[in-house]
């Protein structure tokens, strides 16, 4: 951490900043410049609260050069970590892992018919909300518990894995018991209790970014499932918030180089809702592969004017399956190739 | 809402909207205007998923009309809504409200020897944070129920009333027993399963708005807590994120007015998170006032170099006490008055 | 466009709605809701002011459904804009177009070397400043003519056709008279009299996004040069501000198929400025293509330390080689092609 | 500038940055930390090109600690500047200033009208806009000439002095010809060859900060003036672009207080465009004034809704009587007071 003066900070002023640094149990050294002077803090542990240097008489501002985060960054552990399912999809290697379903399970035979559609096309990973943040109390929740064991069949049925969302404690305990991926969403990126408990299920976990988080702010989310002994953790680029409205979200895919070079952690990107528009999904699919990405999570449903959420961001599976033959082309570009389809299980 | 169809969309394409929308239980009415035509759909309730019809041929956008919200709005409630607690104070009348303290309860001292300065300058409600969301997870989190106990233990001594922010079931459930008012901090301004419980508590909420939230989804975050069955709601602003880094947050002081027009909820600001640094908390704590705040949530520290969290942003008590005698002025300026100090009470 | 009545509009507000807009000159339709009355406003030519609306008594919100811009538009030109070159090159079509080179214009020797190299490579487009606009005054601001004349010798040696930047309207004549297309910057995006010059200028022009703005400020942009006869227009997205600082800008690739269903103009990506770090701009060049951008533009310098600007985000010549390589591979999963390299051309 | 290394940057890394530094003429410090190094560039003349370290071998990120502006910083020049008008109104100073108008001068009786009540509730200074850029190309754009004409001819009546708006260099010729004060719009804040030219007119300049600039390119606009030896610039706060929709900007006004800090310019805020709807132009024109603003530019039209440009956000003549009622008693809250209003000239 650099503490920088302002230009007529006195002597009083900088041995003011060396206390306060000393006292909070770190090293001090200041640095004269040709316009000022600066102090820095050495041994920096992550846990420094600026904020008490920030106010000191003759500060000009407090500027952090050691991240906060740890064990999710790089420097921690060099080679990338690769997230195993138990039907052998590995999240962050060289093959591309595609996560596709709809947005919300609306019922059991809408959930496995489209598992085996989508399973017959080269998605190894079925998504469907059970548990849904919904902007508006008015609008459908999901359909719980009876959602998670829709979802559980479909799973027997094809052999895919799956991911879903948790919103609370209690119902993440029930996603750890039913799903193969706990997904915590962009909403609650920041519900930090929620994190802890996910960061102790025994379960992978998918993190989706904020809607407004920098990449400082999603790795350390991410810290509290490692520091809580998970060590599976995926990143989803989502989208973020921005003055412009012509998507629903601005799919922010320099986040994946960037989050590749900070930390270990495998990356995907979610272009159904980082764009929110089913014709914008297919290019910025392509796009996310490209960018290189660890996988793409993807809404398909099969009557998509009917979807009960997010309808207008659901591929037909038609679409899905054109997707699936551009981005196996535009893998290969870079050296990558799409995870092989999963051979048909006998159904239960 | 109102369906815009392109330019060149068919017949069959408008009817196919018409047609979906009467599918969805509302009416249809085309309407065609020189270049193209629009369809309205008429009685929406609030619940129309506007993705189903985002996607249909021919449909250019769909741009909502009528707001999700409702019982927070003021075309369902007239009257502006006063949120008396028990010690007389009224949030959302003429009078402005002083809510201060630290950032976070450090001992018990610290919280009776604050609150104590604080009453005596004209605050009527202690801050104090119990439960901190840390954006690492190596920063200090809070005292938990003992931060709890001495905020009752301050109220007891000063006759304040207390807010402190809740972070999940369990804490709020404590939060509730033990304070006046649940805080429900930016973070979780969209954490759904808090808010349901929030609206189930019996103690009145202070909702503070996201840190990239809408005016549309901030209401309707409220509407959560309404719809519960909690008309006891304060919305607080303060600040949102943006490209500018001057300060933490860019305080949306415009908002306070919009607020007020679209909704019967009082609104306060909180210029402390709203721009992080001490020698901003002052004019923009003014500002806020002269916008038209119901009151203020300051960060006041006996101690700011030492408080262990936030302390660049806490103001010096006789800071505090210069402020308050500008307000007064202020709120003159338009008609208002500052809430009385409270009397001296006997210690318990 | 659309005036939304509040809930509680009189019969006597509605009317003055609809004189209002008769006034104005066009027709007004009142449309009955279930909860409120909307007026339509019928005819709009995209000289409305709303703001004329926007104030009257009754109106809650004001909302434009025709765009502004009308030549820009699809719905005006269906086809695909196609814009040629002298040297055969075409913007727009089936071919993907490369962009290249430093960000200034240092010196002969320089411009013309790295010129040599890109056209071998398959750039068929040479692009450097000559006059830079730079945030401080106190910055290398160009070499300015000397420049434009070293840009011509590169283009006589190498076949390459030239783009570079105009400022300012003296500057832009002479950038007309030098280059082959006129580039302008996001910072001049709205600086509406140098877009009026170059919509005179008789040569192509490329129109970067501004840094804040919307798709549809961008297209009136490019409507003010159609608007004075010039039909070449090249639009360039490069990226816009957000509150994320880990790249320079957002690319924002959505962008580009947003653009190309709203408008028959090209458009192409500049990952240079759109990320402002060498290790991100293969990547998000790749993206580009992916997305559906019909070129790049990409910043190559042949000793990036030594750039007296922007080396941070210039490539070695060795890297653009290798995003050749994978661009052509990415254009081939959509059915597209780069433009095939030019043949050397007998130096002067 | 501080340069901090990878954690795993080898000695080799770190002598190649030292001996960039060296090459680029500035001296190198390299300041090992407890888990990497940092080298310091001392002697940051603020013409240092980051680029060129950026990208080096072993470079983790380039952080800024010397600002690049010189001449508007407060630790150049530690007073107030003062900008003295002709009429005696001095900008800067104890006094509030009042700069009110219409959006745009439509007609000479219009002006001069409008001017008579403005000057007689207390402006000083009228505002009309004779050269307009509009986002769209169809829309109404001005008198040009003959609205500076009229300007000039409301001035002789009344006495206030005029500010108003200088598109190009001509233009801006041609504004300096009739106005007291030059007005460099927001969309034009970088537009250097015009800031340079405003730098010579030998007036001064008010300088509107640009839709998504942050305050140190806002401050570096504003060196280019001083650079140019124009020391008369008031720099103007006027809302910048964000995801929220509810206003048409966000009026910063943390960024008052932030800028006096910085700079010896005199601010002044526009909640007029700052907001965009004349409801909420009222209270953050309080709000402004009680944030530290020098000044108030306020929209002001004797009939808004027959307005040509913004009659959604200009006042009625009464609105504003009550607004400088209540900005009087903000202004003594901290103890200012509102310019003195002009004694009546007599007409020419």
């Amino acid at each position: 951490m650099l503490v920088v003066m302002k230009h007529n900070a006195s002597e009083e002023d900088i041995s003011g900043v060396v206390g306060t640094i000393t006292e909070m149990g770190y090293d001090a050294r200041p640095i004269p410049g040709g316009q000022r002077t600066a102090v820095g803090l050495i041994g920096n542990d992550g846990r420094v609260d600026s904020g008490r240097l920030q106010g000191l008489a003759g500060v000009l501002e407090v500027i952090p050069v050691t991240h906060a985060y740890k064990q999710v960054s790089r420097e921690w552990k060099e080679d990338d970590t690769l997230v195993t399912l138990p039907n052998g999809t590995v999240v962050g290697g060289n093959e591309l892992v595609i996560m596709a379903g709809p947005c919300a399970v609306e019922g059991e035979r809408q959930i496995i018919d489209i598992a085996h559609i989508l399973c017959g096309m080269g998605a190894t990973i079925l998504r469907g909300g059970a548990f849904k943040p919904r902007t508006s109390p008015y609008s459908f929740q999901g359909l719980g518990l009876e959602g998670l064991r829709f979802l559980a069949r479909a799973r027997d049925e094809t052999g895919m894995m799956v991911v879903t969302e948790a919103l609370d404690p209690e119902g993440l305990d029930l996603v750890a018991e039913y799903a193969d991926i706990i997904q915590i969403g962009a909403r609650n990126m920041q519900n930090y209790p929620l994190l802890r408990r996910a960061g102790r299920a025994g379960k992978p976990v998918l993190l989706k970014r904020g809607m407004a988080a920098t990449i400082e702010e999603w790795l350390l989310a991410a810290e509290y499932l490692l520091a809580e002994g998970n060590h599976d953790v995926i990143l989803c680029e989502r989208g973020v918030r921005s003055f412009a409205k012509h998507t629903r979200n601005l799919l922010d895919l320099a986040a994946i180089p960037v989050v590749k070079s900070l930390s270990h952690l495998p990356i995907i990107a979610d272009p159904s809702h980082g764009t929110g528009l089913r014709s914008k999904v297919i290019p910025l699919a392509r796009a996310s592969v490209a960018a290189g990405a660890d996988g793409l999570m993807i809404e398909v449903h099969s009557d998509p004017p009917r979807a009960m959420s997010d309808g207008a961001q659901s591929l037909y599976p038609e679409q899905f399956q054109e997707l699936m033959e551009q981005v196996g082309t535009i893998a290969s570009a870079i050296g990558r190739v799409v995870t092989a389809p999963l051979e048909a299980v006998t159904p239960v």
